[in-house]
């Protein structure tokens, strides 16, 4: 059973997945993507993977065999146990729960060598529309609070797979940096009457210098205190806390813009590894006037150090400003 | 300039600092440790760094010149820029500072081939003396609220340098992660009456199962909330939440401490990259009822990924419990 710890002086909270437990000398070896000499995420090889949660697939197909265009299935290392109740565990002076939830890994496509940046929009776009179904069926959990969806690309943004892919993680709280950006924008919306985050856009589109690209929807920055060189974020025009409403219009102009966005980063970085995850409302919220759903995206260049894991503070030696203006001029 | 910058809606500082600026491929490589055909560290070649701030030295030698154990020089490629005061600049959307402090290399000793956990404890009581002298030293430039300490040891850990090094880095502001941790033992101390690290110590020695090693004046723990595989902490037995108030037999004992918890960190994950940082209290501050300073270690394994950043929340494959296990039976 994994367990979500409590750090005793500060909110932070850590899971302990003993389930994907392995010997201290493969965690060292963790740092490279596994090299397999069949991929179970390859089509052809669907009795290989746990049973699919979900598949796009063509009609007539059957569950688990052939013919799926994008598919969901369990992480077979699961950070979070399925089954159980996250009751408080233990008591004293330390504070923990069991770590119930979903794991679920999104198989974007059923070829291996290519990646996400390369499927057609319309493919992407189903992808984009998979997150949505499981947001939606995620909430119907109800000791679930929330669901992350993210993608590691390249083992530097932490890939164990080669084949294109991404992930949901679905824990019974809210994670403290959504927590934080919920909080942060509840105070500014009192404070002004408006999303922050529409704000932001605003800001934006006036100044243009952080702009990388605008559609009629949707619009991509580099943020103005990006932690990381060629940190994106990309939002939609009209204002929405969850992303689970966006239609297929608005999903397939999403699908053009993150590709747009990732093949810059492709073009000015050489290929290099990234992160990207959605930062929408908790489950099983109604409409929110002060949050604003949004993708950020970004490169994993030099590492993270001692100073910024003891001081939470990030060092950006390109001026986002100027990111932005490589991202522009790059062919897409 | 050096520019620190907030982000609009979460209290998430960020350093823009454009004089280490490199081109955009240049950031691709920084996953490596370069290699140098000669070492600037390397006692002979102190006409190869800045001219140094302090060092300790053999009587007669002349600064900047051989016959030193530990020096101390500015970052060639500081984050912060020296002068200057730390005004806001701009004013409008978004929130800013001028990125004014200090950034300090510490030359751990004179040779190349070594590092810290194989020097004489000696040697490395002398290198935390000189954490201890700095810090001292940097409390008297009134436009400074914090000095970080941190160590970068190996490519995977940030290291651009081979030579056995660590960093001083000052900020006008105190780093949020610390910032957390004061606020949170105020509201432990005023709850309970006591500080909240002393209260861990008392647990964590009778329950025993996540003590590394103890000496007559410190434990090392792994703690309940491990973020890392194998992190542990290291804590003065005596409440005290200024490092610098330290004497020599403690600064000693400490580096007994510091260093068999290395060794065994290297013993049992065959000399991985890793991190420590000091949390102490603020500079110009007074003694402290409710935080307890302590030093923060760390291996680099596995990556950090999509998951964490989106979340702030760890995911640790190896309960502390375990790891504590593996290093007190290893060889120190």
């Amino acid at each position: 059973m994994s367990e979500i710890r409590k750090d005793p002086i500060v909110d932070r909270w850590v899971i302990v997945a003993t389930e994907r437990a392995a010997k201290p000398v493969e965690l060292v070896q963790q740092a490279r993507t596994q090299a397999l000499l069949t991929c179970p995420f390859c089509e052809g090889h669907e009795d290989e993977t746990t049973p699919e949660i979900l598949a796009y697939r063509q009609t007539p197909s059957a569950i688990d065999g052939r013919g799926w265009r994008v598919r969901v299935i369990p992480n077979k290392y699961p950070a979070v146990t399925a089954s159980g109740n996250p009751e408080t565990a233990g008591g004293g002076f330390y504070h923990q729960v069991r770590g119930v939830g979903s794991h679920e890994v999104v198989i974007e496509c059923p070829q291996h060598d290519t990646n996400l940046a390369e499927l057609p929009t319309k493919h992407v776009c189903d992808v984009l529309t998979v997150y949505r179904d499981r947001l939606l069926g995620l909430a119907s959990d109800e000791r679930l609070a929330y669901a992350l969806v993210f993608k590691n690309y390249g083992a530097l943004a932490g890939a164990s797979m080669e084949h294109c892919h991404s992930q949901i993680l679905a824990t019974p709280n809210v994670p403290l940096l959504v927590a934080e950006e919920l909080a942060g924008s509840v105070q500014h919306h009192s404070r002004s009457g408006a999303c922050p985050y529409c704000a932001l856009l605003a800001e934006e589109l006036e100044v243009g210098s952080r702009v990388v690209l605008e559609t009629s929807r949707f619009v991509v920055i580099c943020p103005f205190a990006s932690r990381f060189p060629f940190e994106m974020w990309i939002l939609p025009r009209r204002h929405a806390s969850h992303f689970e409403e966006q239609d297929v219009t608005e999903l397939t102009e999403l699908a053009a813009s993150l590709k747009s966005a990732l093949r810059r980063l492709g073009a000015v970085l050489n290929d290099p590894a990234y992160n990207y995850y959605l930062h929408t409302a908790p489950l099983r919220t109604t409409a929110m006037p002060h949050f604003h759903w949004h993708l950020e995206v970004f490169p994993r260049l030099a590492q993270l150090a001692g100073f910024e894991h003891g001081s939470g503070m990030f060092i950006n030696p390109i001026r986002p400003e100027h990111a932005a203006e490589l991202l522009r001029a790059a062919r897409d």
